[in-house]
């Protein structure tokens, strides 16, 4: 494949255009006509292929030049495709096994050939489907505590973390659009948003008209944009992580830059949240009570797990300039390194709340729904989960100060969900 | 002068190697051999010089590839040069007239030629000699509102933003004095620490098994090296401010980067305070009472200025992709910006306070003192100044979250000085 102009790939092309490169006859054998190419992209930006031979199959994801979902009215530059790359490769050496393998990547055409996962699923399809994964809270816990503590100044040395936000700063068009579909849009009319209507149109209009949370969604936009603390997945929902029972893999980054923390953790969490509020939507084969339960108890889990991952690297991986142990550990004072670590993941959880909040309105609010809710085909009985995540919502952005642990956040789930307070 | 390979100006060859600048020659007027060169540089990094002629002046600072201030063991790029010129060229289109003209820049040489001014002194030596200057509080509260808020997000264009904070974070080097030097060194026992000894040994130790103070400095440092909000001047202390009566200017910007705003405004008070406890040691010709009243009133008006000036800002000029009007005002919501900016001044002034406190600390126990006590030649009384202020740093630090006001602060300042508390 030459280097050269861009141009998308189609089934019909990829094998004439790929066939040459010795990533992919190392995995699909050299007859390339017996390839068998099919496009699976079902997300909203780029072109997914699923290439497989009798020897094995890989993945070919390709941006194109503009929003998938929307069309060629918007534009998004192909670049996203190397902070893709380089996100991978970062994520891959700071939580090995955590993300697809990379066998080549093409810049010019903005083309990623890499492991295909099988027979690993959508995570959010799963749990649609009523699946109970029993892996996701301890490998997500991980893969958050070990690529955020790693990506950072915690850890890193502080002159390669400065090179790579500089590098990653370029990443303007994804930024901008977590920026206006996620934080402001979902706020006002804007041209974008769709939501479940009439039936949401009351409690749409009161949360507009809710000055505590539209300050609390730009107080965390605020911090968004400023806080540029680690090197962030960026757009770690469910859609982003492919799961078997015994495996668990995060993919497409591209929305990967540097930020706060808590946004990983906190869109993540959301994300368990809405589909908790779906599950009453999904319950034609019988009660969902079960999964209910499970979905709070990963909820629990996996920000129990990311705490105790995240303190053993606090206290065997803390090299970088942020809270040395020259001021600690070397000094004695074991216990002002733990107070630090402490203040850290005390303000880690209330950032989260907020993001987590901001992500389960952006979702049934703005532009990009997710499927939990509109696989629901019954409107009212949609309209009914999705109320009850946005009132969720917005007590966790609002409340975020004064909400202490995951039991609490569980339980006032529960009331909502329960009807127990509306 | 060819942009070869650098080398150091002297007074005896700046004329040969600079004459033929048009810059300077219309300054200085064309006969060289009359131009007059003295090497002024009392800084800790750099060369300084004035070149008069009958005609006019010009002042011609150059970089060093190490710390003037520490000799040549210490490297220190001359890169610096160049982000004290991109600083102060977006100081002067953010602030205009607050600091120097710049009339020609060589990056090979790491020399900037920019407005001899005259007859300014440096602030800190007049507030040393008991000068009360009549406009620097309302002169450095606009610079500091002007250049902090349309450096950010408030106001700038994102991209344009994030390009810059890009191009900022190159300058790693000069950063990383100020992480080990104002954040860690002055609270263990560091190589290059020095403090007024044996009078504040007992402090010194106080102080530096004072966990909650080692937390709190460490939280300063990690909020300095990840929230990159605007443009930052990076060494805002009274020494890097020049002054007649009815001028301020705002020069040295070579540690310029994109950090907190509250940085700049913290290290700028806390160099006032410390002039507060530094005059009882400048009382020989005379009581400073009346100079102590003076500096309170500066910090009080400074602050109050800079927040009417900040507001100003937020109400006119607020376009970029924070707290956007769109949620506000342009839905008839004025009152929910205004809660957004009293949230955004409320967390400015407690981690204001956090670095005021951290300044004061470096100062004293750190590298590099400051003339305000390093001139008291009596070191028991230095010493009684300088714990004083210790006191007082460590109570802003701790307790920034629960001190409301300038005139708390300023409060505690009295009590302290007056011996009320200790």
């Amino acid at each position: 494949m030459d280097a050269g102009s861009f141009e998308a790939l189609t089934v019909d092309t990829l094998g004439r255009r790929l066939g040459g490169l010795e990533a992919l006859r190392a995995r699909l054998g050299d007859d390339v006509a017996a390839w068998r190419t099919r496009e699976v992209g079902d997300g909203n930006l780029n072109l997914v292929f699923i290439v497989e031979s009798d020897k094995g199959g890989v993945v070919v994801k390709q941006a194109l030049p503009y929003v998938r979902l929307v069309g060629e009215s918007w534009p998004l530059p192909l670049k996203r495709s190397y902070f893709e790359y380089h996100a991978l490769t970062r994520q891959a050496a700071r939580a090995g096994g955590s993300v697809p393998e990379i066998f080549h990547f093409d810049e010019a055409q903005a083309l990623i050939v890499m492991e295909y996962l099988t027979p690993h699923v959508i995570l959010r399809r799963a749990l649609i489907d009523g699946r109970q994964l029993p892996k996701i809270a301890d490998d997500l816990a991980l893969f958050m505590a070990r690529t955020l503590f790693r990506g950072s100044d915690l850890a890193m040395e502080t002159r390669k973390r400065k090179a790579d936000l500089a590098l990653f700063a370029d990443n303007v068009e994804l930024c901008d659009i977590t920026e206006n579909l996620v934080f402001s849009d979902p706020y006002f009319e804007a041209e974008l948003n769709a939501h479940t209507a009439p039936q949401l149109d009351g409690i749409v209009a009161q949360l507009r008209a809710d000055r505590d949370l539209k300050v609390t969604a730009q107080r965390m936009k605020h911090l968004f944009a400023a806080k540029a603390e680690t090197l962030l997945h960026g757009d770690l929902h469910t859609g982003s992580i492919m799961v078997t029972d015994t495996d668990t893999r995060v993919i497409d980054p591209e929305f990967a830059f540097y930020g706060p923390m808590a946004f990983d953790v906190g869109m993540l969490f959301a994300n368990f949240w809405m589909s908790y509020f779906s599950q009453s939507g999904h319950e034609e084969g019988g009660s969902r009570e079960a999964m209910r339960a499970y979905l709070l108890g990963v909820l629990e889990r996996c920000w129990s797990g990311f705490r105790v991952e995240f303190s053993r690297l606090w206290r065997s991986e803390r090299d970088g300039i942020l809270y040395q142990k020259s001021l600690f550990e070397d000094r004695g004072d074991v216990l002002g390194a733990e107070q630090a670590l402490d203040a850290v993941m005390h303000e880690m959880w209330t950032d989260l709340l907020g993001f987590a909040g901001i992500e389960i309105h952006r979702r049934i609010l703005g532009l990009a729904h997710n499927a939990d809710f509109e696989s629901i085909e019954d409107t009212d009985i949609r309209a009914r989960c999705e109320a009850k995540a946005l009132q969720f919502g917005r007590q966790i952005a609002v409340n975020r100060a004064r909400m202490h642990s995951m039991t609490e956040a569980n339980a006032l789930a529960t009331l909502i969900e329960t009807g127990a307070v509306a």
